[in-house]
């Protein structure tokens, strides 16, 4: 069936359903970042496969919103389909809800799968839709899925301990804090729907999602009880009794019937709306909500001494696997048959040589050129270059270690860069080493300390069309919040906070750099004795980066300090665990400049 | 009567109109930031003079709260009163809903004057009191003027013209801009509040309130029409049928029977909720409202060039009048005669000398050693101490001409300075430099440039407790929105907005450091060549640098660079207007470092 014959088909099912309009989001239950392939019916209804788009079909136009990453992408893959791209950011273009205003007339329904959609997206659409006398109805049925006959199955990944030798804290402490977290706002029980709080809370993993080891599953926390809703046959045996001491196992779908129960008690509810579906808002109805950020986050982004010990060994066995991996590019590339594809092979399996490597963290970037320009690209086998100087390479690549999970970005240069490229380089570092080393005091959000990454390259009339940075977690989803190093508003950081420090400068069609780096938020002893708290950024990620793209002039000395100590960092921690060659290697890679 | 005598009285006022607590704020029916002397109500009532500080009276207790800056003043005026303190930004005061709410009962009422008190404020006093069973009573009659026998009248001084050779737009331009604005979003009417917005809408000026050469006066603008409400003894004979031809006059309190008048339409009206007082709203009950900033604040906030050339002549003249106090103190202070108040004095009667001179723009902040480091200080008979070497002196001041506002900070060393107030002051220095040569692209608003103002101290551990900079109007507050360089949301800054930039250190006891300038955001020609608009900073400011207090070796080249050129630039724009004994010493002052 193509796109056409699907979405004609979705339209019947829809005219069945009295509805003029229906809403596919890119989404699962979870508000996950990453879908499960069961989850992925945009794509499969579309034959759209980005990673970001959400499509609105009415009974005579189709439309797809997505963001400047996949406007390409997005125009090849709807070739066929009669559905419209919605290119978001673009002038003209309209918002879901606008454009819904436009196609419908006044009395009719948009539909949409209530688990499928946030609280909050929820509410803004029948918010931005009443003025025009549209309704959204909330179908239970999934028309998509009632179509998707060859639907993958949810995965059966068996759920594993995250040992607590790594976690550093029992179940029982972080479930004790939390309460003390619901009984502060009064809350008498909690649905958590993310699936990256649910691992951490029951130190619980498996490998449900592609690049993140969550466990697809809800968790209801009361005051004393805990339930953990999941498929049981994803319950191992052996592991069986361990998990039932940290909560009650039920069916993942028996979440429903207990929610409506549990409504009729009347309770003060927490429920984060950006991360709960609407439905569980729904079967709860006749409760009290208290409607915040999830205690969790917070208190997930925040690293304990036994999560820094864990997480600075993953960097330590990941710093080897690239520094075997550019000593072999060094030689490689040179003779011709390195492919960007092949490059990005070669380092997962450089990785996979790492004790407890599990899997990458995220699909690896890896841009020669022009392609290195391409923000978030992918190598495909049509676009796949072959390395070759003079040009430069960059590469975004991370892993999951039990211990820790990685994300690291380095730019190398093929033969003989240009002054062009020296400079923007190093700037780009410029930005990289004062994002990291200026102190800051307590209660500064990432948005204030994310000048310090743009501030070279504004002097030169050059910014990046992203962010600075994020919080990475551990054994985690790379990608989480609350922190994060943007023009957003987020939570001041506090000690324990791991974030990536990743400032770029791309030029279309010849060349992109990015310099990327984790670093934990850690208190400045010195600065703090005054009464005030200050902190500072503590890089983890252990890697040189590539001194033929540094011009030392553009440096101040604090500049230079900073590159010349993280080399020979990086050679003392990473050196007694290569071979004499690689030593070698690495000792050249790291002398000052 | 003395303050606790009033508060008796206002009580048994309080008893008759069945209300519980009275809430007192410092504001005056225009949301003014300085108060004329009429609407001192919280002064008359406490003997507290601060500029910033609510009172709440209960029947049984009263309190204040104010910030920082004034709690060692509040509890020096307070004293004798029964009135209690609440330090504001201090961990456990109250806020004033949380202080009524501990107070009142459920069923009994707060009432405030609904003209003293603005939309946003009372509807939050609303919001906050509404769980508690407590309501909020506007009470037409204003208890304290009630009891304020020898309250003074309101200032008759006369309206004079804001020529368009300053302004360098007619009014009648004014008006279709701002009705333009109206129209796009369906609003029929405007309430305009602000005296700020009133005065620059119809290019008049008086002296209505000390340093803010504003009229006591409301504008109600429709799509056709424009009503000044004035008290007719402030028109001029000689300026009365020019005015007639801007706006038709009414007295000042017709306005609310045409308001009543005017709901009866219904209407889609603009109000901006912080600067209309609640009394607006609540006569145009009936009306639909269009609440949001008012478009004036933005296009105010926009000078034209015949403005900038006009405020740049002004900066011109003050500027000289600066470098006669600099010269001046130089000679007089180590004869040991010149005190905080006298060289204030002295500044003020140099700046007299300059042509156009109109006013102060803010009452002058003199402070010597100890009291330099007190952000806020103006010095009083008592405090005024000796300025003596060695020791730092901070002078920030700024005069109101009919083409300009200034205001400007320079801190000078008496003898020799420490090392550490060298480095210090170096830093401070930086921060100025680099917030305003960094070029900004567009759509960055002030709490992102700010930044950079700080990067330098936060190096070291410190930070100043205040904003870096605020916007100044033109011969109207050398204060105003919308644009601000603090850590709030403000809008992304255009061109032609004039923004000051003073960032500082303070040791307290010790000395305080503040460089300040106004700065003219400039389109950046050669960055912006690319398709996106970049900006940067243009000092308009012309005052030398303390050279005694920079340290070289701590700037960076474009650093050193900018000051030479800036120092450059004073003497070579203020030489001609100087005698050759005044050209001499500036010459010596602008010498590169």
């Amino acid at each position: 069936m193509n796109a056409q014959l699907k979405v004609n088909a979705l339209r019947n099912l829809m005219q069945t359903s009295k509805i003029a309009a229906y809403y596919v989001p890119s989404a699962d239950p979870h508000m996950s970042e990453y879908l499960p392939d069961c989850w992925k019916c945009r794509d499969w209804l579309s034959g759209f496969t980005g990673s970001a788009g959400d499509l609105i079909v009415g009974l005579r136009k189709a439309a797809l919103w997505t963001d400047g990453r996949y406007f390409l992408q997005a125009t090849k893959e709807l070739k066929d389909s009669d559905i419209g791209l919605m290119k978001m950011g673009e002038p003209g273009t309209p918002s879901m809800p606008a454009w819904v205003a436009s196609q419908l007339k006044k009395g009719q329904v948009l539909g949409v799968d209530p688990t499928v959609i946030s609280m909050a997206a929820a509410e803004k659409f029948e918010q931005d839709l009443a003025p025009h006398g549209i309704k959204v109805k909330f179908l239970r049925t999934n028309l998509v899925t009632k179509l998707w006959d060859d639907r993958p199955e949810a995965s059966l990944a068996p759920i594993t301990n995250h040992s607590s030798k790594f976690a550093g804290e029992t179940v029982g402490n972080k479930m004790k804090r939390v309460r003390e977290a619901m009984k502060q706002v009064g809350a008498k029980a909690m649905v958590i729907g993310a699936l990256d709080e649910v691992a951490w809370l029951l130190n619980i993993r498996a490998a449900d999602i592609a690049y993140t080891p969550v466990v697809i599953s809800y968790v209801l926390l009361t005051e004393r009880r805990c339930y953990l809703y999941v498929d049981p046959r994803k319950v191992p045996k052996a592991f069986a009794a361990t998990l039932k001491k940290r909560a009650t196992l039920k069916k993942y779908d028996a979440i429903w019937n207990d929610l409506k129960t549990l409504a009729k008690k009347k309770l003060t509810i927490w429920l984060d709306p950006t991360t709960t579906n609407r439905r569980v808002s729904d079967e709860l109805r006749g409760s009290r909500f208290h409607l915040a950020a999830s205690p969790i986050a917070g208190m997930k982004a925040i690293k304990n001494n036994v999560q820094i010990t864990g997480i600075t060994n993953a960097h330590r066995r990941d710093g080897v696997a690239m520094v075997r991996f550019l000593k072999w590019l060094e030689k490689a590339a040179p003779k011709g048959d390195v492919t960007e594809i092949s490059a990005a092979e070669q380092l997962e399996a450089f990785r996979a040589m790492g004790e407890g490597f599990k899997d990458l963290s995220f699909n690896t970037i890896s841009g020669y050129a022009g392609n290195g320009a391409i923000i978030h690209y992918g190598p495909t086998k049509k676009s796949n270059a072959k390395l070759k100087a003079p040009g430069l390479y960059l590469i975004d690549s991370g892993a999951q270690y039990p211990d820790g999970t990685t994300d690291i970005t380095r730019t190398i240069a093929l033969g003989k860069p240009t002054p062009r490229q020296i400079e923007c380089f190093t700037r780009v570092l410029m930005g990289t080493i004062d994002c990291t080393i200026t102190p800051f005091p307590a209660g500064t959000p990432g948005y204030r300390n994310e000048m310090f990454a743009r501030k070279a390259l504004w002097e030169i009339g050059e910014d990046y069309a992203h962010g600075t940075g994020h919080g990475v977690g551990q054994y985690l989803g790379v990608h989480e919040g609350p922190h994060s190093l943007k023009n957003i508003i987020t939570p001041p950081f506090v000690e324990g906070n791991l974030m990536s420090i990743e400032p770029g400068h791309y030029e279309a069609g010849k060349f992109g750099i990015r310099i990327e780096h984790l670093a934990f938020v850690v208190k400045h002893e010195k600065f703090s004795k005054r009464g005030r708290t200050w902190y500072t950024f503590h890089p983890v990620t252990l890697c040189p980066i590539d001194r033929k793209l540094v011009s030392k002039k553009l440096l101040n000395k604090a500049q230079v300090e900073w590159l010349n100590t993280y080399h020979k960092r990086c050679f003392h921690e990473l050196a007694s665990s290569l071979d004499k060659e690689h030593r070698e290697w690495l000792q050249k890679a790291c002398r000052p400049i």
